[in-house]
């Protein structure tokens, strides 16, 4: 059961609260996040809801019976719409996309793609500057000066700033360069990062783990929710499967079940997804007809020298058709989905 | 290396052939089908092809280094449309669209069944009367009676039949009741099957293996190309991973991937790709977004009362409105790509 | 439910039996097994057990929860011992060991490993003349002309031959000339070919599919057995993950899982479990020190130059050393359960 | 290539070496552990590896073609033997054990597992205090005052602790309270985690991650190995697969691979390896009959009662008896071994 509180909520009234919950044996935590005040309450007696709604201080009432709570669409029927900033925003009536390289790699570099990003009118460039590498002898991202550079020169193009955090103690020095912190597969779980990212007030894209189940990813959603940060996003980037044909196995169907599951946007990696080039845009554009609120991709003037990642990301004209043809497909979809509503009587 | 002969080629023509692929150490396979005639030859040293290709005799001759041979794009470039009869084909310009029950269950769900189809313009309808069971206390079909019976309706409503054949002694007493014999899943390497379908003069769908690869697939292909049958056509049903979200994990790379790699039509199964009803359609979107030629879903009067496989069975209504869907995106996707070609600069 | 029947009950006694059944509302099917008779009986209300165990001409009765019933341990607590005929079993006090060649070659190969097994006490020799191979190019075994040689030297040399069988058609010719047939992974769900094997009073055993569960195997063997065969075992063989260090990923918790489920020998086939063979012996005492019955390896006089899986083939002296180690080993194990035995107290 | 150099090694003849390996192209990396001083030099050039050894101040040198390096065999041919001090070892002449409880409790519980652990010679005692939890609302561990109250208990009955660091920021605060730093699965590429632990002198056990590949697994050996720590060991504890019969399916492939690639200790956790407490055993053993240097697992005084992972943790009964059969084992497997010796002649 989640209830949300009046965050003026008298003491008083939270006593009375507190002594309904103990009288069903409901354990109750805390959740303040940057703009509500919740009760999570656990326990497993039946009880009328209205017992509960009808308390002062009680604002609204539901029950939750996933695992995850705040970030079901047991608790919010609608989607959330993720502020960025200056109007740009993900999950609202546009596709979000967001494109750059794998690694951040200089000036040139970074002048180029935000050159290309600003004449498609994309509004949010990706790029790593601490990378999570396998070994420990590759190139590991050209760090916080990297940020730095990257984020005066976005300033001046008017495009915001998505990067990979790998550590707690990145998470400040990073702050006053990026506009969305995302959580990398490899630390999808990695709670401790999580809960830290809760006390932000930026939005959090999280990726799935590598072969994280789609309740463990609403799970560290969670963590970040109940440590005080809603803005949240989901991301889909491939699984690990027996089949080498591809780097990843792209879990359509998560996209499908995600969206039923919670209202946090869902966003679509098909660049990790398949894991190669010439079959980014087949996949992202079966992501967009499935459902996702925006993709993520790699793009780079000339793949075949990015400093990683280039056997999977697109060149400027490959982004370019990309990015037309998922705005229409996106319209497309939509447009059907109001001619074709889903009707109750269907089900 | 595969090299189509005239189908008259006399016998001197033929030895002298024979001679050129001993010099090279090439070990060649006569393939004989239906339509054409070919030699695969498989060997290891460098030659140049138009020592072959000029020979009395040989019509076209082309390296093809995959594993699979005759299903290769590298043996035919554009798609193969394959022909049903009476004007059905899989593989055109039309999204081809096969429905039906899981099980065929009597004559009311058969009528039920086609009625609706028609009313929806679909011209192939599947549907079960030999069932592969995991238990063998569980309804294995209702056998070849079913099959009469259906077919003799089919033919009224001028519907085509697509059913599952399980064994090699099913092929020939169901010949003259059904339109495309179905391979399923667990018997995707039943490589004796695959070999006899060869010799049938019917297309033949065959449904990627519970864990198998692409490669195995067209691989599988191979077998009943080679054995003389070359309609044929491939359908990607979902694989097994360890995600439990869903029955099986949709594969949309494998859409993506087969119709580089082979000539033969893909078809998508999405209601064994996830097996939840409501998440049919997305998914099923999506495949024809990803560049599917097809779907072939579960449909049925009350989903509820289904003999098998009602929890991913669509009723009239959804289905209704998915073959709506599906058709408008498949023009609209055809549309975007004519309008924004696959141009050699990108790539 | 479960019901072993009198063989010889009286019609009188049978209808009163139905009638009793029909009254739980629980729908039996008849299994006459070469050796027994039974009913498997399945339905859902509650019953007291004894109302059906005291009925005239009911032997034995009880009540299996599990989709698979015969096979099930809550049928037969022991476990079974299948015997091969003079003297040779399968499941009883000693290892059984079978080895022999992926493809039988010729006669040279076949004296050879014979030869070897004979020197080292192995009883059953295995190898392929129908090889389930992915590509239709690719060596599909020396066929029926091979087995019968094969055969006559085996006898000769006093050993049992294992061989797999891949179609129905071949059940009968392969009849006269093999101990034990062998039912492949990739035909581990060919129901046809399961229940035909029900029919045949020879050795059956099963192998795992490549990504078959244990359910899912067990299922398969009860349709051997409701078939009319009880002399079953199966065999774990490694299935298909995400890992690609290796070929397979034997799973070893299956070994332990199976001896628990079902009363029948469980055998392991350590050659395709790894598919590395410097690596085949560890992984082959590992399943011996997990509680199978057996082992299922290959082997080849000069592994480099065989026909097919040299890669996970062991030579004759590290066939001898792996024999060696698994028979001390085993009888070692075995030694230290019943020094330790598993105390109902300790559960 | 690995080059050791002397500690000491003069300036001038530092220079003459990154002279000559500037020559033939090859980047080195510095790597200073608490017991070494090495370059890791990555190229590709081909060159005569004794105009490397040959030069002042290199004490040894040789090519390592695989991703990972120091870890790797092909650097250090024997096995590393692990201290953990007052003469507790891993990976030396007797099987590691190391037992408890997945979560400490509290003081009764502490004791009556140290009680236990003396009883029965165990020399380390695990247990979580840190605990990572998928959901933000389940217990999270007792914390550091637990860690202190164990560790004051623990060095009492002369017993080691192993328990799981989450975070660079606990590193510090538990080094003086454990023996031996766990990586969980959830962190094995956590590489921030991994870098730091390579600046502590306390041994670190690695646990493989979920999906993670044994490439992953000795490649993040390697950030530690490389951050300075060389008291390193590897922990198997299953993996993710579709097969859903077990919590993990155990990869026993993985302790014979690992054992032949890396000269670092192997440990495998049976409890999470299999998720079910009657299986423990037997995959126990067949650890032990592969090669494995020790067991990790979970035993309980009352496994029903625990507060996390009672259905894997053994009793105290079972835990005997799991401890007597693996010494025994490993005693007869390290005889069998030295009788039957791998000889060169049979590879």
């Amino acid at each position: 059961m989640i209830i949300q509180l009046d965050p003026w909520i008298t003491g008083a009234d939270r006593q009375v609260l507190e002594a309904a919950l103990a009288a069903i044996d409901y354990k109750a935590t805390e959740v303040r996040t940057q703009e509500r005040l919740y009760l999570v309450a656990i326990g497993k007696k039946e009880f009328d809801i209205r017992s509960i709604g009808h308390l002062q201080g009680v604002w609204d009432v539901h029950r939750v019976s996933d695992a995850y709570k705040l970030v079901s669409k047991k608790w919010k029927v609608g989607h959330s719409t993720i502020e960025v900033g200056d109007g740009v925003s993900v999950g609202g009536e546009e596709i979000a996309l967001m494109a750059g390289p794998c690694s951040i790699e200089g000036e040139a570099q970074i002048v180029e793609v935000l050159t290309h990003l600003r004449s498609q009118g994309v509004k949010v460039m990706r790029g790593g500057v601490f990378k999570p590498r396998t070994s420990p002898y590759a190139f590991q991202g050209i760090g916080l000066d990297g940020l730095k550079l990257w984020h005066q020169h976005a300033r001046e193009f008017g495009i915001k700033i998505i990067s990979e955090v790998m550590s707690v103690q990145d998470i400040q020095p990073m702050y006053d360069f990026l506009d969305i912190y995302q959580v990398g597969a490899r630390n999808s779980q990695n709670f401790d990062l999580l809960r830290e990212l809760g006390k932000v007030d930026k939005p959090v894209l999280i990726k799935r783990g590598l072969s994280g189940t789609l309740e463990d990813l609403l799970q560290s959603a969670e963590y970040v929710f109940s440590g005080g940060n809603e803005r949240l996003m989901l991301c889909e980037r491939g699984i690990r499967t027996y089949e080498q044909a591809y780097r990843n196995t792209l879990d359509i169907n998560a996209v499908a079940l995600l969206k039923d599951k919670t209202h946090l946007p869902v966003i679509l990696d098909p660049s990790h997804g398949i894991g190669i080039r010439r079959f980014v845009e087949p996949v992202a554009l079966a992501g967009v007809a499935a459902g996702c609120d925006g993709l993520l991709f790699e793009v780079h003037a000339i793949p075949e020298k990015a400093w990683s990642d280039g056997q999977q990301t697109l060149n400027f004209a490959e982004s370019r058709r990309l990015i037309h043809k998922a705005r229409e497909l996106f319209s497309f979809c939509r447009g059907l989905d109001r001619a074709f509503p889903v009707d109750q009587d269907l089900a």
